[in-house]
Order: structure tokens, then C-alpha cells, then sequence
């Protein structure tokens, strides 16, 4: 899509990181994101949806532009990069990829309360990564989605 | 796309929210993003790019899927939502479109030693969303991009 007529979405998405490589490698294997471009050291953006742009920012950088941002000691950041899987079954081998890439397991896949299937591991910041299977959701044409 | 050919894309982003409503007021009001479905105190959906959505939970309830996440009192989360503009003249009205919509100023419009443009606000929890120019991006088709 040009410029001109793109869509009110989120065109980036941009996490602060402690190591831009050992990120940039975690989310190419976990979620087989492609890599757009790598600045080693200071940032490196993969595609994270079609008109979306996932950057993963040295966080020593970010208070210049971001002003005081940073990682808590007692909690990981309250977000989490999810990918909607079309079947519960699908869940678990997700999962796995991403232990294998370097996840550490937050929760293990769990039939959850509201009728869907998914799991939870966290990237090398603590930021948390969830594989869900969620009947209720139905994809539509460019990807939108209806409830 | 169906499902079955979905590619490797984040297909959700939720965050940890204090107050819902509040928040997917400002999310629809100042990035005009769509509203998909909202379960009022709980969690609300809105479409944040082709393919994916943007959750708004209540962070009261992130625990159980989530292990322990939180605010830190010292500083905010380090995450940004981005809007990528195709001109440094369109940075300005869109942060005067989140301000108007509640944000708070963090950084306003500058000329980046990168040689963009962005400003800077935070949303209703401190999470970050910027607006910038970035002439070294181009978007292509399905809204891929090349640096």
C-alpha cells in the first residue's frame, strides 16, 4: 500500500532491549520474523505484519527520544507479542520453537477458562511471547479480524 | 489470508493496561485505530495492523497467563507504537491528535540526527507512541518494507 492510502494502524512497534543481537536472533527463530535491516549494536527491525515494522532498539538509546523508560527489577513489562494459531493443536509445537530459540517458559500450554488453548515463554528481556488458539476469532480478508 | 496461509507475523499485541476504557478511548481517538470488540473492565480489541490485533487487558488479570508483570514506579515501559508518515509535515497534527486525545507530551517534534522527524507522547499507562518520518523507508506492496 503507498503512503498516501495507508490504513490508521500501528506502522511500528518498538521494544527497548538489552542486546540488540541475542534479540534480533531470538525473534528471527521463535516466530520466524524476516530481518528488514540491522544496525548491529543500536537496532534491528524485522516485519513483524504486512505495514508493520517490529524494532528492537538498544534500550541504553531510547531515553533521548522515549524519555525514562526502563525494565523493573520486580516485573517484566506488561506486554506481550502474540501469534494466533487457526487450530489448538498448533499451540504446543509454537511453544516448543521458541524454548528451542532461547524462550524460558512462563506458562505451559493450558486449556484457559474463557475456551481457548495457549501457552506463554518470555524473549531475552522478559518480554512475553503467547501462543493462543482462540475460537472465537475469525480472519477475515487483509487480515482483519471479527469476534 | 485464511489461517492455513498466514505467514510468520505477530498476529497480536496485548498490553497491560490500568483502566480499559480509558485506554481504548485514547487508542481509537488519537491513532484512529478500529475497534474490534471490547468487554467492558476486562479487555478491548482494536484492529492494529493487517493481521494483527492490539489488546488492551486489564493488567489485574495478565498474571494468570502472564507470570509477573508490572509497572515500575521509577520509569515507564520501554515499548513504543509507532505511526510511520510519509512527509516530516504530517508528524506535528498527528501529536496534536494524541495530546487532544489525552497524551502526555514526552518529546516534541524534532529533527533527528538519523535524519528523521518524530515526536514523542505517552498514552493513559506511560506506554510510549511515536510519530515519525522516516525518509529511508519504503513501503511496498502488502505493506513490506525496504530500507
Amino acid at each position: 500500500m503507498s503512503p498516501a492510502s495507508a490504513p490508521q494502524f500501528v506502522t511500528a512497534l518498538t521494544l527497548g532491549v538489552r542486546d540488540v543481537q541475542a534479540s534480533l536472533a531470538f525473534y528471527t527463530r521463535a516466530l520466524g520474523l524476516p530481518l528488514v535491516h540491522h544496525m548491529p549494536g543500536e537496532i534491528a527491525f524485522v516485519q513483524s505484519a504486512p505495514g508493520q515494522l517490529l524494532a528492537l532498539w538498544n534500550i541504553a538509546s531510547m531515553p533521548g527520544e522515549y524519555g525514562e523508560v526502563g525494565f523493573s527489577p520486580d516485573s517484566a513489562p506488561p506486554v506481550s507479542l502474540g501469534r494466533n494459531v487457526a487450530s489448538a493443536g498448533e499451540v504446543a509445537p509454537l511453544i516448543e520453537r521458541a524454548l528451542a530459540a532461547g524462550a524460558t517458559l512462563v506458562g505451559p500450554v493450558t486449556t484457559r477458562e474463557w475456551g481457548g488453548t495457549s501457552g506463554c515463554v518470555a524473549d531475552p528481556d522478559g518480554y512475553r511471547v503467547d501462543v493462543v488458539h482462540n475460537p472465537a476469532f475469525s480472519i477475515g480478508e487483509y487480515g482483519s479480524v471479527t469476534v
